[in-house]
């Protein structure tokens, strides 16, 4: 499946739109490559586009005052990742966002997504519904968090992203989890048995 | 201002309704009273409602295997709760919805907000917009967790609900922030001074 029919199948998971309209929608999105380490969005930028994901892995973190790096989202083939406060609120990014892997990436600028909306009811529908479920999966990573409990945490983990443990180096699958590379081994290993 | 403008002048912050078009809309909302210390959603309900506040604060709360409270959001005047995914995704709720004081609030039934944004594309971009912002808001709230600085989670509190020290009993607020009652006072005493 090229990108196109990629971005199409994932729309129509929530909205129909004709053949030109889709035409349409889709000379909005700026095809771009980006190699493994390439940094995206970094604290402190402006930002003015979203990207959806073709292939590879990309990763929004943030670094605290201690210098240790938090791991806010992963997003694999199919998912959306941006700083959205910034995007929204059009204020600076507070997060950064770069590549795990070597991506391919379909990028949609702010200013287009409210004119598409404006045009496409459907369309509008449809980032309804896209940030519906970014809410809802925000929400839960946020009550998991509050139970602290790592093990649950890490099997949340798996079953939202089920390749992960082969694509991601461990140390940012701890980050991801708030523990340590012992404390992931040790979940790991109970999960094999 | 009544219920009914209340409601309108807070959708007109993201879309433009004609006069009928929202005598349409609010004719879908439901008023309903709350005494304080009443339970509006539970742990394990079926939730087919949305509740915009009118006056009174509630707040969606979820209870560990610890059997600690932990507080995922407060609803302030012209705010909005439900258990959003169990609402969306029409899954068991996962956490609790009550209220901290007597309340006036509208109801919005899952069916008639789907309807209605079907039928009037301006109130699907307003419901668009609403969710952008509760999407934002989780997200600040869970990089500040993961900052885990109790002083800079409590002046993003104090920011976002200005007189919630006013309204909330102290251990509502800790159970908020994450931490004891006597950290609590130690915040508020250094933020006096």
């Amino acid at each position: 499946m090229d990108a196109k029919e990629m971005l199409r199948a994932h729309i129509a998971k929530h909205a129909m739109l004709t053949d030109p309209e889709y035409d349409y929608v889709f000379e909005h999105f700026k095809p771009l490559s980006f190699k493994k380490g390439q940094v995206i969005i970094q604290e402190g930028d402006q930002v003015n586009y979203e990207y959806f994901v073709i292939t590879g892995c990309l990763k929004t973190f943030y670094i605290n005052e201690d210098i240790k790096m938090h791991i806010l989202q992963f997003a694999m083939p199919t998912w959306w990742a941006s700083d959205y406060n910034a995007l929204y609120t059009q204020s600076k990014a507070t997060v950064n966002l770069d590549c795990i892997t070597d991506v391919e990436l379909l990028c949609l600028s702010n200013e287009d997504r409210e004119k598409l909306c404006g045009e496409i009811h459907q369309l509008e529908h449809f980032f309804r519904w896209r940030t519906n479920g970014g809410y809802v999966a925000s929400q839960k990573r946020l009550l998991s968090f509050m139970n602290n409990n790592a093990k649950t945490r890490y099997e949340e983990l798996l079953q939202m992203y089920p390749q992960l443990y082969n694509l991601v180096p461990k140390h940012l699958i701890a980050a991801y989890l708030g523990v340590s590379r012992e404390t992931l081994s040790r979940l790991y290993n109970a999960q094999k048995m």
